[in-house]
């Protein structure tokens, strides 16, 4: 879909379904308030959905893959053709995200958004967009052309859109791609303001001297580039990434069809960043699943104004922390919808008093 | 089983499946460490039953009901018969829990551990102990006799031990039991030495002057009984409660099974403070589900060593923060499990070193 007509097509959450959820809240059977962050997440639910019992009928994780010219400045410690290499066992069934996805119920659609080297072999779960063989240089010049970035977001928007005519109410964000955590870092400093120095940090695990060569990297990317941070897509064409691209459109796509997007780390998050720039009430149907062990990823929930639901300290991606999030979200969504009324079920309200939480 | 034969069969955990888990986990394709938490809980997973790639073949929750005569003191914003209403809500798929373990795939298991008033009508997954109709107020003396506290434990333990026996190798705490937060403020006190002022807190949602009343109940029910904090049979006679003990023996016996018990939230906690005064090696099978909204839990899991996984401001008990957290701990154990090794992938290992976390 194209861009300018998603953006036009996308509206608030339904706050008269949330005011519904939490009246509905307050009859269950169970103190008021004492389900803590599952009402809250089932409120927003209500919203997203439109309805006052929200039902999830399907989820899904979208795993977007892409290559990153930056790499050639050692900011990872992987090799480039590890992205290909990932994007197979992610297939083949031995990521960390495969067994999640198999234990959870998750569909998984792994999105080839651009990577350097040869195509993957067909799937059924694989979609080549293949938009270029991976980004530029970003300390070199912009990673891509706006007509790229715009391409990226919109195939981005219509995989969700897919998703979401498939009976898929949750949709998390995934990726893969050696060196992207490099992008992500110019993207949060690009639009939060906040320098290299906050929005870096170790990525797959560097050393301190390491760490320290990124941050120079970063900072040479936004010199180079002056990205515009009142226009997203310039921030993701000139130090983006193809998948981040992806990721901005799926939540866009997933936001035009009232579905819940389930946020991953801290690329899912920048990815989240260019999105809610490009549409701001996309914040309202963003879960963010876990804060990352990656520093940069709290300024970017910051940024989103979202609390994550989990802090198991994982600095994976791929989808790892959105995946077991869901779990909690549909919990959310099942106690508001299934549990019965004190009417319903015979027992007394008791006198309890609200606590000001 | 015999209490003195229980705690002479129980066992530490096997340190050396940690120790090939731990080294397993390198060869995973990931950066080393970046799972996090769910590292963590894989490691202990594979102490607690003894393999290097453990597997849940089942879950389960005991949810344990029990009466207080401290309710007399006005401690609760409930009536009494709301336990006895709430068990039948909770067997009749109405609860909150009740739709967690029908999410969740969990096992139920109720035991009226001593509710007042006439019998629950029978049901495939309830259990009578009924060691006596709810505790005495134990503002004016002791809960319960000492020979009840150790039946509620040995009790507690023949039913982990009947579960484990029926390839449940995960199994959660929970009860129901209005008034309870008051004897657990209590055994917290007693055990931790913290006083009433910080182990106390609004339960089911105080008000301020409600609150105060609380505590000084608490305060009195010490003063009044005087538990001796080397005794957990003597904390648990004067200032418990007959679910409490349950759950206690539930540890035990879990533990003698080498099953591991996830612990829901400050109830839970008071009866896993008596567990490991009876064997400290109980607490290597302990994994603690959430931080409670209420303030002494996290005083209970100081004590024990514990680091929760799930903080969503849950207060309602039932195991309603154990099972969500359940599908944390099996994604771990599958993680370390079911991964291809770099090896088995065909995937570079790259030149990463884990940081220090």
């Amino acid at each position: 879909m194209e861009l300018n007509r998603l953006l036009c097509e996308i509206g608030p959450a339904d706050r008269s379904a949330m005011r519904k959820a939490a009246l509905r809240q307050k009859t269950l059977t169970k103190p008021p308030g004492s389900l803590g962050r599952l009402e809250e997440v089932a409120g927003r639910l209500a919203g997203i959905l439109g309805v006052e019992r929200p039902v999830i009928r399907g989820k899904a994780v979208l795993i977007a893959g892409g290559d990153h010219g930056v790499v050639a400045q050692g900011v990872s410690g992987y090799p480039q053709e590890v992205t290909r290499q990932m994007l197979l066992n992610i297939l083949e069934g031995g990521a960390a995200i495969s067994v999640l996805t198999r234990l959870g119920g998750v569909r998984r659609l792994v999105v080839d958004a651009g990577i350097a080297g040869r195509q993957l072999p067909d799937h059924a779960e694989l979609r080549s967009l293949r938009i270029r063989p991976g980004t530029d240089d970003i300390t070199r010049g912009p990673a891509m052309s706006t007509d790229e970035a715009v391409r990226c977001v919109e195939a981005g928007a219509d995989l969700a859109i897919e998703l979401a005519n498939s009976k898929v109410d949750l949709i998390a964000t995934g990726e893969m791609g050696i060196g992207n955590t490099t992008p992500s870092s110019a993207i949060t400093s690009a639009i939060t303001g906040c320098g290299p120095v906050e929005t870096t940090g170790p990525g797959t695990g560097r050393t301190p001297s390491e760490l320290h060569h990124k941050v120079s990297m970063v900072k040479k990317a936004l010199d180079r580039n002056r990205p515009d941070p009142s226009d997203p897509i310039d921030v993701l064409a000139k130090v983006g990434g193809l998948e981040i691209g992806v990721l901005a459109g799926v939540v866009l796509g997933a936001t035009r069809m009232r579905r819940a997007v389930v946020l991953d780390g801290f690329i899912s998050g920048a990815a989240a960043l260019i999105a809610q720039g490009l549409s701001p009430d996309s914040g309202d149907y963003m879960i963010a699943s876990h804060l990352s062990a990656e520093p940069g990823h709290r300024l970017v929930l910051d940024r989103l104004g979202l609390d994550p639901l989990l802090d198991l300290r994982l600095r994976l991606g791929e989808g790892t922390g959105a995946v077991p999030a869901m779990g909690i979200v549909e919990a959310a969504a099942r106690c508001l919808t299934e549990m019965a009324t004190f009417q319903e079920a015979g027992v007394l309200e008791g006198t309890e008093k609200q606590t000001g939480e």
